[in-house]
């Protein structure tokens, strides 16, 4: 299969290195030609890393073919996964550039965590052939994919890239309507708005929320979601007898639960409190340790599936 | 060491394993005796899982003494886990209950999620003696112990309770001022409030919702918070490149953000939606599933340490 990665940023880089441990031909556009060397050594760094996971092909940079001409990139190109920087005039730019050379049959998935399907399809000569594919970092690892389309999509593109990122392995989810944010930001955003304010409050500090956090309700969180979580909790009596118990706590704490801004204080308030995080190369050793245990944790649910709740609309 | 475990639901059974696990002898209160059976069935159940663990005395049920009689529980105990019914009035009696026979320097942590520290202490004889040690379920394997005291609290009595949950193999973090909540249960309120949101408004149904959490945002959650995991995100800028680069998307998700209120309609919107989970073998099913996943995480973090970002006033 031929595919094109549109931007080759983070997120576009780790495009490349999944599609290409899949056997894909792949064409990369990037206006700046030294992002060819970072795609590059994307691929050599991670090749590891997806071998382990059991992708067949994953040192395989032979079938990348990088460029600077957009309407080149996505000539005789079936999928196309974009990751232009995150404003309508760049997204708009480059699906007008693509526009003359592209297949009356491919697909445009956007990987926009801040911006909205319809908004993408008003600035789009062929909205019927644009979607969603939101993936989460890193996305060589993380098994979700958001996936959008709506009534202006045409017949057959959803169910076409829900199938292909199936096959690359991914874990997609076809939300039924676009919202700012998508889901999984959303529920970043206000996860983060409390763990700032409980900090502001002084209840404890960032790094000891983020303990809090990893070693307690985020472990679960890696297994279920709260509405299969919360109907363990209750047993036989499932997630209505968890209401009944410990509904008035929830609504208390949501009343109670804080509103922040990120004002000029704010801001001074999170950077004082995360001083002692210098980046470098305690960042790359993280993102090690991190990927090391994410390939363990992807690994254990293949050899012992999780078997979550589902969906009665699915099944 | 002798300790008592006084309440013995679904929270006291667990610390009864641990601390036998442990080679504590435990005294096990409950005024109902039928809870014998219950605490005896959890030994037989999770020591296997807490020996795999790397725990001594998994399977030592010998060190164990069940009563019915509250005062005689705390006779002679040093440490006291407190799991009574989440209300005032059945704490003050069991705390009024155990005082004549409470050695002076005993020590009362109260696994209570839904009080706050200053509120038990109004109601019990000796407030300086009494903290809350929050842990998460299920506690005999999720390693967060909330713990909170304050300027009423006896000196050395957080230090020792601090030293007993780490002797326990437990990861305490001590707040600094309680709230309704405490961290834990407030960050996942604020969060199921959204999921719950984003399900009425249709973006998503719950069981979808679930699965793009464990797929997405969980699996990370199990390893770093989101000040780590945004620090990491944006490479050398750290913390403020990522707030200069999302700060503005975030607070956009944060004014869209849903609230939620647990009337009858929305009771019955989520029953509806998680119509599918029956309750009973499919909930044992799951819970030694999670379990089993747990245990795997947690082994892997003693093997590769996860090293987070240390709190520059902690270190």
């Amino acid at each position: 299969m031929q595919v094109a990665v549109l931007g080759c940023g983070t997120i576009g880089q780790s495009w490349v290195s999944l599609f290409l441990a899949c056997g894909f031909r792949v064409k990369a556009y990037d206006p700046d030609p030294s992002a060819e060397l970072r795609v590059r050594d994307h691929i050599a760094r991670f090749g590891g890393v997806l071998a382990d996971l059991g992708y067949t092909c994953p040192h395989d940079a032979t079938h990348l073919q990088f460029t600077t001409d957009a309407s080149d990139s996505v000539r005789g190109v079936e999928f196309i996964q974009e990751n232009a920087p995150e404003n309508l005039s760049s997204k708009q730019h480059l699906f007008h550039a693509i526009a003359p050379t592209l297949d009356a049959d491919a697909i445009i998935a956007s990987s926009t965590s801040g911006l909205i399907l319809d908004a993408l399809q008003d600035i789009a000569p062929n909205p019927e052939r644009i979607v969603i594919g939101h993936p989460f970092n890193p996305p060589h690892l993380i098994p979700l994919v958001e996936v959008i389309g709506n009534t202006r999509t045409a017949p057959d593109v959803l169910e076409r890239v829900m199938d292909l990122y199936r096959h690359v392995g991914k874990s997609p989810v076809a939300l039924k309507r676009s919202v700012p944010g998508h889901v999984a930001n959303r529920l970043q955003a206000v996860l983060w708005q409390e763990v700032i304010h409980l900090a502001k409050e002084g209840v404890a500090s960032l790094a000891e929320i983020d303990q809090i956090l990893a070693d307690g309700p985020g472990l679960r969180w890696s297994l279920y979601g709260p509405n299969t979580l919360f109907s363990m909790a209750a047993g036989d009596r499932g997630i209505e007898g968890f209401i009944t118990h410990l509904g008035p706590s929830f609504e208390a704490w949501w009343q109670d639960a804080g509103q922040v801004v990120l004002d000029s204080q704010t801001q001074a308030f999170i950077a004082e409190q995360m001083a002692s995080w210098q980046g470098g190369a305690q960042i790359d050793d993280l993102s090690t340790i991190r990927d090391r245990h994410l390939l363990r944790m992807l690994k254990a649910r293949r050899a012992d599936p999780l078997q979550p709740v589902k969906d009665p609309k699915t099944r």
